[in-house]
């Protein structure tokens, strides 16, 4: 029988425990989760393509159905490219859901063959964002229960002493 | 391996081609969905249980992988009863995901082993829901768009006169 | 040259200044703009299909652009038989967006010749609705701010006494 | 120095750790708060206004700053009634939102002496309601996470044998 | 008797089917509908004001009812400027809703006379935005459902080789 | 007994009619407010925080519950260490909200005796915002309904010519 693959795409700039809470929950229906970091050139990311797949390396611990990659360009060629049919995406909010619902359609229309699985982010990480992560640590503010211990610790060596 | 199997839980009273939608891509993912009829007593429904069942089963033509039934009570305890850990929503509007964010959220908290999957209704349905199906066939409009043609001669039969 | 008439439906129980600030914003674009009560059997109505037409009446003050008229059945069956294509619709809140834009795609599916105007209802009446109006009025608080006088005086005679 | 009171009204049928949340956090700020159940004749409640009232009290263990009261009519009316120029509300949700935004701009408009303040519910708590945890206990689902233990027995003699 | 003008303001950076779906909708009610290109030197456009011209001149293929130019500054004063009344706006989602909402509220309060008409974005060109056809077309996907085929062609030239 | 102090915090840049509507019922609950002008370096600015210091100090003409500041960093460290525990915010709209809701339970999940009270800002308000302000100013437009005199006069000499 075919292996179930779903692709996870995101900036993770860096890797939350948001993220890995749905992360899991895609692993418990998918025998693979591919983690596909958009290497979108025009978005300013505090950690290069490389850290950030490291980042999320070292958060899930070796899980070998996890698969680690990188794309550009459109999320519906890299889907096809790897040869899945399935999208996760984590909501948090209503300003999400309208994003994403215009994304999914252009999508599905692009190549009807693609679907989005939606997921709704935990409680406890709703309000926990790669962005305010980023300015909570910048300011010297704790973040040790948002993100993974090896995320926390990058974090400070890595963002702009102020 | 294990059999795959999901909950699409509703009232489709009666089903559309919005749920059918749903429903489709849903046995993409999924080896058997069990269709389930919530059994609101406390919602007056314009067809009995039996004859929604019934218009289900003759719009799905037999296909094996789509199991029928109905249930009583909480969701969560059905879904644990038929040994599922997940459950199918479409997602039509803004309104539905405040409501469906808060039932997810309540569910995990009552069994945290299942988990609810988001499909966004493709743009031809997002706005058929079946209580303007009803409306509109009371009223004489043409519903054949909207709902499979056994479902628009049941609803013309069903609906009182006006 | 045609005249140009738009219907603007609703329940109007009790017509307010909201739908007057509509009403007159619709009749600068409209030769004339019928005013349509929907005879919603189901919904309990504090005034009767008549009662409301003399209210409206008198609010408008005999403008004799405006035509006061009432409806069974589907809006787009309405609009087709007064030989009508546009509909006027207020807009007070993001909850009437969704609904309104559903309506809106719905009728256009029905009939692509019918299309909705929508107006942003201003910003003194945005949270004016003919049910809050009711709610004041039923416990004695005064109303005048929101809806003309001879609404105001019949809304006195009319709301159950507590 | 004159003591701060506010208003702290809702339905409360049956108080949950929600409102309890909000009130504790209310009377950080307040040196009394008012809990002040709504007695709507026309939405039917599971409780009467006395079952309400005592277990609030329950649940607030005599706390003296807490005083329990209810109140028909207007809340404009009862808030100037009682000499108190604040109200608490919670915004659990969006569609909270709008419908607080419009009474808050309505009441403003009877009563400019009177503001609203809004905390947002705790995440915990967000997709925790008084409806929902009634139709949770009918079916014998466990509420211990979202009510007081004395709400959590009352609600099992109550609620109606499914 | 005079012609009835509208403005239907935008940044068309290109020109889309929703926009052309917009117009001939609004034709139905204007006599005139004037595209105005709001040329706002702080938001990088991929087409010069010349080229959008030039684009939507092609795509209405001679209309005469149809006036295309480009403005400055404040919409309100432009629309003073022409002589017309009526603004029309497309509304595709409810974050559309919220921001156009404000400036209708803040065009009406700088000058009353002048007046937005909303219209519901056709169900196929929902989730069809400039922006996301820049970035389709960017990568090499198709744009040919979305845009006339002169766009189509030229985006292909112009957008960055990746 | 202690003074209720309060931190409203905000870019102000400028000081509008909807910030001193906040502000001026925040003083009726707080013995003070601290109006805290956040210093982000990243979001530039029209005016510097001096000048919008100067700003508010002519707005609130001298009135001395008025504390006038500015802080770097996050919003908790400043709070605490002005040793408040109340922050004012005004709610204008729905995307308002859900931004204000996740800071505010990122604040709590950082420091549990920080809380936020919110305040739906006044009907006449709710579409003024400081960035509207200098688009309308920039282009000749009069903002004297919007803001203090002394504001509208600096916007004038600061805003470039266009």
């Amino acid at each position: 029988m075919k292996e179930k693959v779903a692709v996870y795409p995101g900036s993770f700039d860096p890797i939350t425990f948001g993220h890995l809470d749905i992360l899991s929950r895609g692993l418990e229906l998918f025998d693979k989760v591919i983690v596909a970091i958009a290497n979108n050139i025009e978005k300013k990311a505090l950690f290069t393509v490389e850290e950030r797949k490291d980042l999320i390396r070292q958060s899930v611990n070796g899980n070998e159905n996890v698969i680690i990659d990188s794309f550009d360009g459109l999320l519906v060629h890299y889907v096809k490219h790897v040869g899945a049919r399935f999208v996760i995406r984590g909501l948090r909010a209503m300003s999400d859901f309208e994003f994403e619902f215009q994304m999914a359609s252009m999508n599905r229309s692009l190549n009807p063959q693609m679907d989005t699985l939606f997921m709704m982010t935990g409680k406890d990480y709703f309000f926990v964002s790669s962005r305010t992560i980023k300015e909570v640590a910048q300011f010297g503010g704790s973040v040790d229960e948002f993100v993974p211990k090896v995320v926390a610790l990058r974090l400070k060596e890595k963002v702009p002493k102020r």
